[in-house]
């Protein structure tokens, strides 16, 4: 039987976990950046969270069991689904972007592409640059290399480790659900790099947003929200990629 | 290849999308009512959430076309995903639960059982009590009968259609978007049941917490939210259904 859905836009497949809340934190960017004044105009999309993937950081930087067959198990999920997309809700993650687009024909988005082009609507190339992320990502190189070549510089704060570790903290009290003290620990690392001359922050751990928004920081303008940018990204692929209207049922 | 995963509890499929913010709404409180540490200790769950679906109240009130064909396609794509359950994230498609129920080899969660197994813990049968929802859910008779059948009483307000259109108009304004507004409209009809005798007021539609938590009202103590009530009923069932620790993968 030919039916006639109403689904005009493309439907998102989410790969989230990591950890649960920065999942729920994308879809919710999605869903309040695209504006629709009834529920049938709102962007389609399938939340994989499934948080029994490995520790993305413990694996780049101690040897922990790799995450990529639980990142995998979400795609391959997700494509069953009938997804045309996938975007990952976990920036460390993305040290395995290339591992998991030679496993799956499905396109992925890339959260490093959506802040750089974001990055540039607000500072030249030649601008001072923060970022804030797990230890996996600046190990991995997921942001430095790419943001480097596109000609921005990354700020040297006097105290590096300390620094870290102050983010680490914030990150891992967020993951345990605390986040209030998460967010004031971010944001007094956010308020170094500031310090340190950088005029944009990347927030480039899905779990920053999520900690960031309980304390009402007058910093929150320098911070440049990496789950923003790529809920952006999915509702630009989703408007761009529509969706047959017809489709057989049996 | 045997693997051994670290996913010791069971995979919740959550039938949202109707509207996307109340979807949202129930996985994040699925996560913060299960408190935990890390990552890997959080609930497992997949959210579909494809809000092309026909409105519910719609179909119900006014010969709309039917949301079974939409809703059976979410329920299928979770199954394929490897789910254990369902739990529908909308209280007016309740009215399908039996339908859904018989089309689907998975348990499907009643946010109804979830609602009543809370009430009694609040207040005794003889109780007077609140309904706010859709006119679909009211026309449908999700709540009154069962609750009535514990013994429970529904209070009568004065101007009954005043109030529900009070309703409808502060769901309308947070399915658009506009969840501060939408409140107000809501506390405002919270208000009234309480008025008129009710000891606790049941949120029976999913975008009314939502909306409620954008105003302090301070009503808020007398109100039963069926999304957190459901939610707990989903972290319950998980909990109470392992998965098993070694699986197949090619």
């Amino acid at each position: 039987m030919m039916v006639i859905t109403m689904n005009s836009h493309a439907t998102l497949g989410i790969l989230g976990g990591m950890g649960p809340a920065a999942g729920i934190d994308l879809c919710r960017k999605i869903v309040d950046q695209h504006p629709a004044h009834r529920d049938q105009d709102h962007i389609p999309f399938i939340l994989y969270s499934v948080p029994q993937i490995p520790d993305r950081t413990e694996a780049l930087l101690r040897d922990g069991a790799s995450p990529l067959d639980g990142m995998l198990d979400g795609v391959h999920a997700l494509e069953q689904s009938g997804v045309g997309c996938i975007a990952i809700a976990c920036n460390t993650a993305h040290a395995w972007l290339d591992a998991l687009r030679h496993r799956t024909r499905l396109p992925v988005l890339d959260v490093v592409e959506a802040v750089a082009g974001e990055l540039a609507q607000c500072v030249a190339p030649g601008a001072l640059i923060g970022l804030m992320a797990t230890e996996g990502t600046h190990h991995a190189n997921v942001y430095r290399p790419r943001l480097e070549a596109l000609g921005y510089r990354f700020v040297q704060v006097a105290e590096p480790l300390a620094h870290q570790a102050l983010v680490n903290e914030g990150i891992r009290l967020t993951k345990a659900g605390e986040n209030r003290r998460g967010g004031e620990a971010l944001a007094m690392a956010m308020e170094t790099l500031l310090a340190a001359g950088a005029q944009r922050v990347i927030l480039g751990c899905t779990e920053i947003p999520v900690a960031l928004v309980t304390c009402e920081t007058p910093l929150g303008r320098f911070g440049l929200d990496a789950s923003a940018a790529l809920a952006r990204a999915c509702i630009a692929w989703s408007l761009a990629h529509e969706t047959p209207t017809g489709k057989s049922r049996q």
